[in-house]
């Protein structure tokens, strides 16, 4: 028996057809529980590893070593600059789940695209952060992202291209308020 | 004429003073403004290009080459696995942004910390991006962080430790609604 895959935006339409199929039938496949464990090192310089994730209704044991992602902060704010800074990664997330999400969904729908860039940027007021001003806010201010998309799209296509990566999960974790929990270790 | 650099958990006290007067004397170099860009490469794979960014009254072109940051998702997600997927790279800029925050504020009153490791994981249910359940949130439900701090700490400095974690960035940027404008490009 041949089997044909199709594949659309680099997607294999039959797998997320698979995977839709097994979420109808069991939603709990959908629960998942990522993690990251961050250590200090120095100063601004810290390295979070990403290993294992709890989804698909087991622990996923697959990745052989963790992913190693390390932060520091630019000169001009007292940083030695080796690594991106958290206000950073953060419009890299953001990017990059933007991208993700549009471009699965954009599979799912049929629609397809040639090329994406995604550009980020947000206005942080440090003054919030360190106190300085209690009329400023600690978190980002505002967040603003331009999609831009190339290939053989109408005008209704792009629009929900738009549609689809407002459902991003990190454009809604920003977007909206997020209950996180923090405390010391015992 | 000498000058003795004063140094506390890796950050320079002297830098940090210095920063803290020149802001008080003109605000306007805490306004940051940072950026990302995202291209898309093929299915869930795409990467992200940081280098520039405005702040200190000025744009900063200091960074001659710019930072990568590739996004993958896991097997299990029809991803190749080759990299960090969006939702893990979110706990790691949370957990190096507590991490970076605590301890930069934690030299500037005083505190030193010895080690410091950052466990966060984070409840996402995919039913709610992917459509399959109106009822269920696109974001993360919820996100847990523990914060381990070693080294000869009193009560109440730990107490402080923590308060000064919470003053994080991208924290209240997930704790709190951030307006994100998206758009596509003209």
């Amino acid at each position: 028996m041949k089997t044909v895959s199709t594949t659309l935006n680099g997607f294999d339409l039959e797998a997320i057809e698979n995977t839709v199929t097994a979420l109808k039938g069991n939603p709990k496949i959908a629960e998942f529980k990522f993690k990251a464990t961050n250590k200090w090192e120095s100063g601004p310089r810290n390295t979070s590893q990403i290993q294992g994730f709890y989804g698909a209704c087991q622990e996923d044991r697959t990745r052989e070593s963790p992913f190693v992602c390390s932060t520091d902060m630019p000169t001009v704010l007292n940083g030695t600059d080796v690594a991106p800074s958290p206000p950073e990664f953060l419009l890299h997330t953001l990017a990059s789940c933007i991208t993700t999400s549009m471009m699965l969904l954009a599979s799912a729908n049929g629609i397809g695209v040639d090329e994406v860039t995604v550009k980020v940027e947000g206005d942080l007021n440090l003054n919030g952060f360190l106190g300085l001003d209690s009329c400023i806010l600690k978190e980002y201010e505002q967040i603003k992202v331009s999609i831009d998309v190339g290939g053989d799209l109408s005008f209704v296509e792009r629009m929900k291209l738009l549609e689809l990566a407002k459902k991003s999960p990190i454009y809604n974790t920003i977007l909206n308020p997020v209950p996180v929990k923090i405390a010391l270790s015992a």
